[in-house]
């Protein structure tokens, strides 16, 4: 099954740079089909500093739990990623595979298994067949290159329309450095859920506690302000990995976050770009829609309130259907469950404001409001007139192509 | 609009009987298109008992709050219900509107305005035209009629594809009494959200406190545990009356819940048919799934990961897709935030154990899932190997049809 490149697609790709530190590549390990690129292989030849952020889920994936177990040592040197089966629901057999396939990578490279970081994507509950791996880990470490981020980006996908790469330099004590990311999602593979993976690696030099503080801090307003269809994956993965290399430039090692604040901007800038273009390659997506909501108790009220409307149904159809339906807005505000005040609300589809004071906008013409909502970018604006809480989030239509890619890749 | 009758509705109407104590007449009262039956009123001879649920939205209906407020005299001699408008999101001039509908009725049945209840569905946001009771309501009273209800189920429809209603009877002391119901749900007009509205009668003669324990505790297995898109109406109203016409024939009055076990069975029973017959009429549906989780921590644990179940568009799709897709289920149930052991999951379609001890089943035969999945009712039981925590929930699959109504409507 393939669909059409996302017709909210970024129209061309960055030139991506080398990241002094790691190296990459693909292999066809027949873990699905053959004849497929179906790993992705990441080797840094000194020990990188790393962090991650996985999916909350209670059921998480058995390369999930092998990642937690092993960001304890602060330490990688080496990411395998591997498509057409997600090692998810597997039980026993899963923790071997993901055993077997680090056992192998950490052959293939000359580290121990706890240097090894694992994600997979694709078919769910069948077992993981990781003897694949053994046999084309050591000669992907041997023509593993720097120059490979749009190759590698590509790897990753699976019914993604586009690949998926950000770049962002910033200077950390004088030092230039890069920051170099790529991510998939939210595509679906019948009969495989939605998952996002992002790996991104700076040549910074930043202790592994630094590095998490500063990924944590990111994800918040970026990969956790998204959302496609409010589903969570048992697979959600996100990596940072800073390889030091600009150590040999003169950067000084960063110990606290705090001591970085140019890396964070230019680091949150690029995991948002990241969790904007999954949005734009949602399933069946036709509209990017940005929700601001201002005015809330507090900033978290606010983002829970967000994202009560950007996973509302009832928005995400009216969206589909070009309809400037506040109503339904006031319904997903009401259902949240955080302090609102129905008579203060006011709503803006972009700069239209069709509801203020708990009533309709009495100077809101419909026909401009129709305007607005004919774009492909589609600006929700809340305020609850309450405090001085804000969000915003991004989410994409509900559409006709959603339930047919979902619902109906049997017929 | 209009749309075909659900493919999951019941084959027949049950006969309603009479209930001791009620009229009922409807009228055109031209809210928001001409020649189109839209006010019922509810006649109390004597004052009734009355009881009431409503939406947790934080933004409700003006109709919702001025029924709130009434609830605490106990007391009901009327209910007014229109459609075409429902007097949402209307700010000042929505109260204004209750205000002056609960005066016409007061006057055309000759009590007070705190024994007048409300209930609007239809358009939001715009001002209700509350002068046009007046002219109909004097009338209605005097026709008013016992047997009426399949009439006022039909009259309180908007774009529900049939009317629904359910009588039971039970026995209070020795004393027979009916309990008859109608509701409307979850059909939609645009631009309107889909509104659950659901008046139940019974000649019962219970106080108001034991009325209001018997509804709230069988409103968690019904109504609350019915969802078609987890969006939550501004105006959801659920009121029962008990008009009291049963101590006639010699019953004694009912001053606790707990004196009348076989009446809250009879009522618990109503309330369920109503509910399932709310999700049969679910927009664009073509299956009814029952969602059982067991083996929770907790009944109310149970509960969250049952309606995160039911409310995933991933598995709503799924089923739509007619795919045994227990992948999709294991993820609704570790997004539920609910405690889950991933291998301990057992999950099936029907009688088909699918997956087991967090893998797949090794005896699970993909032709007889499949079988399960093309039927019309599609039962999915989670069990997760914790305690004895359970519940079951109803919703309906996720179709094309869907998004077509909510979000094409103006194409």
């Amino acid at each position: 099954m393939s669909h059409a490149v996302s017709p909210l697609a970024p129209k061309s790709f960055p030139e991506m740079p080398v990241v002094d530190g790691v190296r990459m590549a693909t292999a066809e390990a027949g873990i699905k089909y053959k004849n497929r690129t179906d790993v992705l292989l990441m080797v840094f030849d000194e020990p990188a500093s790393v962090a991650g952020v996985f999916t909350r889920s209670k059921c998480p994936s058995a390369p999930v739990d092998f990642c937690r177990a092993n960001l304890a040592t602060g330490r990688a040197r080496a990411v395998v990623v591997n498509s057409g089966n997600a090692n998810a629901f597997t039980g026993r057999r899963g923790r071997a595979a993901t055993e077997l396939t680090a056992k192998s990578a950490s052959e293939a490279v000359g580290c121990s298994i706890d240097e090894i970081y694992l994600a997979s994507t694709g078919v769910i509950g069948e077992p993981l067949d990781a003897t694949k791996f053994a046999g084309v880990l050591g000669d992907m470490n041997g023509k593993a290159k720097g120059d490979f981020w749009l190759d590698a980006a590509k790897a990753i996908m699976t019914t993604d329309t586009y690949p998926k790469v950000a770049t962002r330099t910033a200077e950390v004590g004088g030092v230039k450095v890069t920051i170099n990311g790529i991510a998939k999602g939210a595509g679906m593979i019948a009969p495989d859920m939605a998952t996002m993976l992002s790996f991104v690696v700076t040549d910074a030099d930043i202790a592994p506690a630094a590095l998490q503080d500063l990924l944590g801090k990111g994800v918040g307003p970026s990969f956790n302000a998204v959302t496609v269809d409010s589903d969570t994956s048992t697979s959600d993965t996100l990596m940072l990995f800073a390889t030091g290399a600009a150590k040999n430039r003169g950067q000084k090692r960063v110990e606290q976050a705090s001591e970085a604040p140019g890396f964070a901007g230019a680091l949150n800038a690029l995991l948002l770009d990241l969790a904007h273009q999954v949005v734009r390659d949602g399933e069946g997506a036709r509209k990017m829609v940005e929700v601001t909501v201002t005015g809330a108790v507090s900033d978290e009220s606010a983002k829970r309130i967000a994202l009560s409307i950007a996973n509302s149904p009832l928005v995400k159809t009216a969206i589909a259907g070009e309809d400037a339906n506040w109503g339904r807005v006031v319904m997903a505000v009401g259902k949240a469950g955080e302090p609102a005040d129905r008579d203060r609300l006011a709503i803006s589809f972009g700069d239209i404001r069709v509801a203020v004071d708990g009533e309709r906008d009495p100077d809101y013409s419909e026909a401009a409001a129709s305007a607005v909502m004919k774009g492909q970018e589609i600006p929700v604006k809340v305020d609850l007139g309450l405090g001085h809480g804000a969000a915003t989030v991004w989410t994409c239509d509900l559409t006709k192509e959603y339930v047919e890619i979902n619902g109906d890749y049997r017929s």
